[in-house]
């Protein structure tokens, strides 16, 4: 094993295939439950395969990888991938430099690099017999405090119910969000804080994440805020669209409850925005989403420097929970992640391996190489969304293989 | 004919229909030229057409359209526009904010809206007889400078030849960009630079596009300063990412070169992030990007009253210059525009009218309703790329009859 292992590591790789799959649940239900379908992306170079996930909407991103090509700046994503090297880190940045360039103009680009870059981590995780925080250059790993990331009840009984439920679980931090929450009235919301709280009771971290039901409007944002206050909130997070840097900077001047956001930044410049100009104290980053490990690791070195807790967003598999743990595994000050609580069996089935709470609640990145998560393909088939994307007459995907 | 119009007028409509053509020349070179593809969207309804233009990979934002919901906030973007009510300007603010609302997390969402956006304002046009400037508020409009923009040749002879005859073609003022510059050395640069004044002479506006290639890197692009200055640029545009608002305020400091940038943005939040801290003072914004028409509108109000330069930002066809115009039409300060006038014949057949220069070289926004700009759909024919999508073996969308 060893000698195969080293056999592998000096062995020039380039990447051979890129494979993508979209598996969803058989029914999609109109709730903000980001967990009912998954974009794997499963990379081979070597003898060995690395996996990713996009946290995107399956069928555009991989058109935007095998579409056609508009210009020079609009190129289908697999221009910056296929056949190209794949030795060492630098590798890796070149590829994430490369879809930045050619894919200037394809908006859907950087989700669709997201599950890529996490996959081809992983693969040089594999190769280098390294965990990917290793690679990024962490000598040691801290563990974080998971909080319990669910949707709000329908009702304050249900937001009540749930709370006990997770407090009875053990977790000693809590997030409720999307549902009702921000869409009727101040005292419907009221209630629902309460109704949290009282659950969970008086000691536990309470966040709470309204998923830009305001939009850009401060004033519907505000009068939450003595309620929020009321109930002892750790962070209010998203409460505008993302960028939104005015609305931001403004809420974050009106009270001392604390925000987050950044979950929607789909590149290292909006992060940075975010992290500059909104008076955030959180940016929450998905590596899903934002292009990336690559791309995450440098917003996590910026928040320290700028002394903003870094926190993942995660809402999905414990795939996708490695990605994002990775890029400030080795941040001590950064304590506390997202842990979803709430997932649907296919995101439970996707990693054989599970990130579980230890007997302290806290949880560790896993110390295997890679991401650390192998991917259960044999479950995976019962949810696999089988597609078909012709161009002028030629086949230019089809769902391959598990 | 007045009677029929009234009728229309009158009549509530409802969205009965949204169709995506993919276009494009037979073959698509590696240059920067946007012209060589298009996405058309044509929507019907009260017996009447509307026709919008997006700037983005065809495939990709015909999938964003159709692709089945992830969650709530990852829908398809026909959920927010197939069969609402479109009686008023209020109806199209609507279907815009519902797009942003229920798309949230589907990235290429924004490229999508903007093309079915300029085609809800050309429909809304049509039946109220009036043009879009007007359901804008504009009461009147005011004639644009069109500076001629085009790629640098691939030497400065090259260059120095498309300056003689742009120049001699009555322009005055004129755009080079992307092709070989910044790639290379100082040197070359420098040669291209003072090709291109040469060329058009000392008298004329002369705005260098350096189509990001600089990326983030604030010392490259200083480099280029004196060389910039040398040559009296009127602009400096794109040096840098669009959003990379530290690169850009870094550099907008370093010199008296004036600064455009923001085609890039894909919603209001990231213009007005580029308007508030990037030094720029000139905004440029493609509706067939941002979102359309109501968007873009939103950025040149802003842009009014920050005392900042809107620009269109057009390399497409005539139709797509009408939309790009109307946001701000009605601002007499605002006195320039992006005039391709390198268009693929694609490009050039899409619209059977054209936008073309007056006795004083200046442009006006067509006066006929909508946008006053009707498609060939004949001539369209032999460019339409026959496109099929099937998700679990239902196809759900296959390239619709011109």
């Amino acid at each position: 094993m060893v000698v195969l292992r080293l056999l592998f590591k000096n062995q020039k790789m380039k990447i051979e295939s890129v494979d993508f799959f979209y598996v969803s649940m058989p029914e999609v239900l109109d709730i903000g439950d980001g967990s009912q379908d998954a974009l794997l992306v499963r990379i081979r170079a070597g003898g060995l395969e690395g996996w990713g996930e996009c946290e995107a909407s399956p069928l555009t991103s991989i058109s935007s990888y095998y579409t056609p090509m508009s210009h020079s700046a609009c190129k289908p994503v697999r221009y910056s991938v296929e056949g190209k090297q794949l030795n060492g880190v630098d590798d890796i940045y070149k590829i994430s430099e490369s879809v930045h360039e050619n894919s200037l103009d394809l908006l859907q680009a950087d989700h669709t690099l997201s599950g890529i870059d996490i996959a081809l981590w992983d693969l040089l995780g594999k190769k280098s017999d390294a965990p990917v925080y290793e690679l990024l250059g962490y000598k040691k790993v801290f563990p974080k405090l998971p909080y319990a990331s669910q949707l709000f009840g329908d009702t304050p009984e249900e937001t009540f119910q749930k709370a006990v439920k997770t407090r009875n679980a053990g977790y000693i931090a809590v997030k409720f969000g999307w549902g009702p929450f921000g869409k009727t009235s101040v005292e419907d919301d009221i209630a629902q804080l309460k109704a949290a709280r009282e659950g969970i009771g008086a000691d536990i971290y309470l966040m709470i994440d309204a998923g830009t039901v305001w939009k850009e409007d401060v004033d519907d944002a505000q009068k939450r805020l003595n309620a929020l206050q009321d109930v002892n909130v750790f962070w209010l997070e998203e409460p505008f669209f993302n960028g939104a840097l005015n609305a931001y900077k403004k809420l974050a001047g009106a009270s001392a409850v604390k925000l987050a956001g950044g979950e929607g930044c789909n590149n290292f410049m909006q992060a940075q925005a975010m992290i500059n100009y909104s008076g955030i104290q959180f940016i929450q980053i998905d590596a899903g989403r934002i292009g990336g490990i690559t791309v995450a690791k440098r917003v996590a070195d910026l928040a320290r420097q700028k002394n903003i807790t870094y926190v993942n967003h995660t809402f999905t598999s414990h795939l996708a929970l490695s990605a994002s743990l990775q890029p400030y595994a080795g941040i001590e000050k950064d304590f506390i992640c997202e842990y979803p609580v709430e997932l649907k069996s296919l995101a439970q089935e996707i990693g054989k391996e599970k990130i579980l709470p230890d007997s302290d609640g806290k949880i560790y990145v896993p110390q295997k190489p890679g991401l650390g998560i192998s991917v259960n393909t044999d479950a995976l088939k019962k949810y696999l969304v089988d597609v078909e994307i012709s161009v002028k007459n030629k086949v230019i995907y089809q769902t391959p293989e598990l």
